[in-house]
């Protein structure tokens, strides 16, 4: 049995998993992968540093001298999971350049340079595998890439953030506002203190990068990709939005359509008949619709050291199998098709509008004569008393262009009868 | 680009849709594989019969001598889409013999065969990939063999078969009896005229030796699976679930205790807040529990001709690729693990009981001192005023042995209050 011996950049949270897991699961990965798979050096930026929980066998790998692991003949596989973007890309293509075959857990990097990735990774004919990358432990980079390989994926609708998934189902559950499932999540650990890359929707925005360019074989990077938060989403939205049979989820969607790729992650009335409506917490789930495979979804925990470690050393035992096999086969660069991607004013969609207007006689005719004035055609509207002399109104338009919605708003909030508008989400088809 | 031709046997629904995929995709196809995949030779039984709806292109294919697909050194894949046992498996180990690589969709093969079969490629160093056995376009092979690796996987529970989830659905929303839904199934085309491969259970049973194999690494077989089916389920005994919080599904399920690897199917009142509760129709799922990925479910349309086509098409596209980059990997045999099959009379579980008994005092306390006579504890009982002299019992029983419970069956049914013993049906734990 050949020795196969990792190089890990990187000891956080998510080494310390892979570690431990490559640890405690010895026996059975060996034996899968057909060969003695070992950790040798870890590079950290401070050797010094106290490492509580760090076992004293790993406190012996660690090193901060990047040569011991690039320079190493001894190691096949670099596994980078440091995170960012600049040091790490630096330290990937180096191993790249060198041959060395890379795990990554590392979706920042992967969703603004995987196409130089791919290419460097080709020209070496070394292996990059970056499952880790997106929603930890769900597979859905080899699904994408292997599984539904033979299918025209229509459209890919993820969960993609089990942060914003978790505040919005306590929203809902408990009829909470923003703020308050906000501090609920930071103190169970879910949300960082600062909850930015979460609530503003880049984290996910970053895995639709990284899914649509599998998907559609096209360059699809993070700046492509439309994206609004929860943050402005009221108890009001998710309590307007269950009496209506929906529920708002927080949505990464890929979509092609006829002349490109649309690239969103936004708020979504979603249907309660959608399988992705009735994903709670922090799972996250990912629903492909392809022309031979029909509808499938990917269903987990998007996160987590011992969920992403499963994703990152399910792609070291691929590569150790390979090497010991002798049937290593470079990724091939599968970015071929043309680069087309959908501005998200030309994007078509429901919408679901909230106002609260002056209660007085045709108020709702003014307001439905300026979306007509814009296309916008109404499905369905509610109109309630709010309190003193203020009306609220709830309006769901059929399908409109994302642009002429947003000039219809333009107009309807200078109208002297409309007080404010309350909130502006897309709504997805009923199936 | 090199050609990697195809040699399929069989050109029924599955085979079919296999060509009809090849062709309408071919452009990315063969983009993805980097090589051109051509279909060469189909074999069939009757090169004259009639079969509408294939090409002329396709017909011009076929041939009725075996030696014509596997004395030809150009083909390199054989893609087995005959079904059945006997003759499929000469077939296939024909040609791993003469080093062809298989791709196969023949779950009853593998779920007999598949120990065999895997030595024989190890030995061959071929390939022999079939996802397409199991849940068709669900990629639930791919999953548990590569990206779950490094995983100890506790337990696989799956709707693994879609005419009796769509007959259970069914019943269950429309309140129909058993037989009624069939009929519906029928006539729709879920369900075969002779349904008992479906309907007693066969098919998911088959599904399931082969998933279990994969995840323990252990030899499981068709024949040490038990086996229900779900043509005693009767419309009260949904009705009663629903009002207790569960949905009655036809659970797979394959769990790993101490002392080995439970593998059942049989129906299964699932807690309503069950992620499988919520699957519905002819859609299938399996939902797999592991020690660092946690809880993961795929869920998708698991039969029809082109979902089968997708996984048969990603098999024969990762074989291509594998050609063309010379980096064949054998499949290493993995059912490494010693076999140790659990009986069902030692499983343990929550049972349902609905009996109808004579409406007297004393009834339920004789009836309670059976089960505790035989340790079965009781969870939670309904007693209903039926009709005549009769009452209706249900009971839950917390976790009790199976053979404690059959035990205290055998003695009820002897009491001479007990009318009849309606319904026995297994009880999933709340997580």
């Amino acid at each position: 049995m050949k020795t196969i011996r990792i190089g890990m950049i990187g000891l956080g949270t998510v080494g310390g998993g892979t570690a431990a897991m490559l640890e405690k699961n010895r026996g059975f990965i060996n034996k899968t992968a057909n060969a003695n798979i070992v950790m040798d050096k870890i590079l950290v930026r401070d050797i010094t540093k106290d490492r509580p929980g760090v076992s004293s066998d790993l406190l012996e790998l660690l090193t901060d001298n990047p040569d011991d692991i690039f320079l190493n003949d001894d190691i096949d596989i670099i596994v980078e999971v440091m995170g960012g973007t600049e040091m790490a890309l630096t330290y990937v293509k180096r191993a790249l350049n060198l041959k060395k075959h890379i795990v990554t857990a590392n979706k920042d990097m992967m969703a603004v340079h995987a196409n130089d990735l791919f290419k460097l990774a080709e020209k070496n004919k070394t292996v990059l595998l970056y499952e880790a990358s997106v929603c930890a432990a769900i597979p859905i980079v080899e699904v994408l890439k292997k599984s539904l390989a033979g299918n025209k994926i229509h459209r890919i609708m993820g969960i993609l953030n089990g942060t914003t998934n978790y505040i919005l189902t306590k929203m809902d559950s408990e009829g909470v506002e923003y703020s308050e499932a906000l501090q609920d999540a930071i103190n169970k650990g879910y949300a960082e203190r600062n909850p930015d890359s979460d609530v503003m929707g880049y984290d996910p925005g970053r895995k639709l990068a990284i899914l649509a360019a599998i998907a559609y074989n096209m360059r699809v990077e993070y700046d492509d990709v439309y994206i609004e938060g929860i943050t402005k989403i009221k108890a009001e939205d998710i309590s307007y939005a269950s009496e209506l049979g929906y529920r708002i989820k927080l949505i990464a969607d890929a979509k092609y359509i006829d002349n490109g790729v649309k690239v969103h992650v936004n708020p979504v009335f979603m249907p309660d008949t959608h399988p992705l409506a009735r994903v709670d917490g922090v799972y996250n789930a990912i629903y492909i619709e392809s022309d031979m495979a029909g509808k499938i979804m990917l269903y987990g925990r998007g996160a987590g050291a011992d969920a992403t470690a499963s994703a990152v050393i399910g792609d070291i035992i691929a590569i150790a199998k390979d090497i010991c096999e002798n049937s290593i086969a470079n990724n091939g660069y599968t970015l071929f098709n043309e680069r087309k991607i959908i501005g998200h004013k030309d994007a078509v969609s429901q919408f679901y509008l909230r106002m609260s207007v002056k209660d007085s006689p045709g108020v709702l005719s003014k307001i439905a004569g300026v979306l007509g004035g814009h296309n916008v055609s109404i499905y369905s509207v509610v109109q309630e008393k709010a309190h003193d002399e203020l009306a609220e109104i709830v309006i769901i338009t059929h399908s409109v262009v994302e642009e002429n919605m947003q000039n219809s708003l333009q107009e309807i909030i200078n109208l002297d009868i409309v007080n404010e508008i309350g909130s502006v989400i897309r709504v997805e088809d009923e199936e």
